[in-house]
């Protein structure tokens, strides 16, 4: 059966956003917000094969920790977990 | 009052996602899953103020327009909006 996962990776706190603070830079110089606060993550959809929910999910948390994400300086949420025919 | 919203930038159907095919190459060459199916995108955690909801909607919707994304080649999607004292 494929699973469905989105996955947002973002940065622990107290790490430096440099990203973030662009956005922030932009949105008061062009006028658009006076006082903004912005974080910068990464967005994935991943679509798995799994015997069972138990199985792709532990397939999916393999894959956040090994190749999506960098755990000394990001950690990452599983938002949203669903049986799929693909990705949308 | 303030506002946070998630807002997740996707590139549009049809167009190329090297990122993602980069990352199924790599969950095929590892065996972390046969067959993946893996689309990337952007993540923003962004707090404005507003008068009311809105105004901060209003406000929201022309950020994602004017800054966080490329509306040729991506889509934006706001996944969560709510009364917040701050960003997380």
């Amino acid at each position: 059966m494929k699973y469905k996962a989105d996955i947002v990776v973002t940065l622990k706190n107290g790490v430096r956003d440099p990203q973030g603070s662009a956005i922030e830079t932009v949105l008061k110089r062009t006028g658009m917000e006076t006082d903004p606060n912005v974080a910068v993550g990464k967005y994935f959809s991943v679509v798995v094969n799994g015997e069972s929910e138990q199985e792709a999910k532990s397939k999916l948390a393999n894959i956040c920790q090994e190749v999506l994400s960098n755990p000394v300086l990001e950690k990452y949420e599983i938002e949203r977990f669903e049986l799929t025919g693909g990705v949308r």
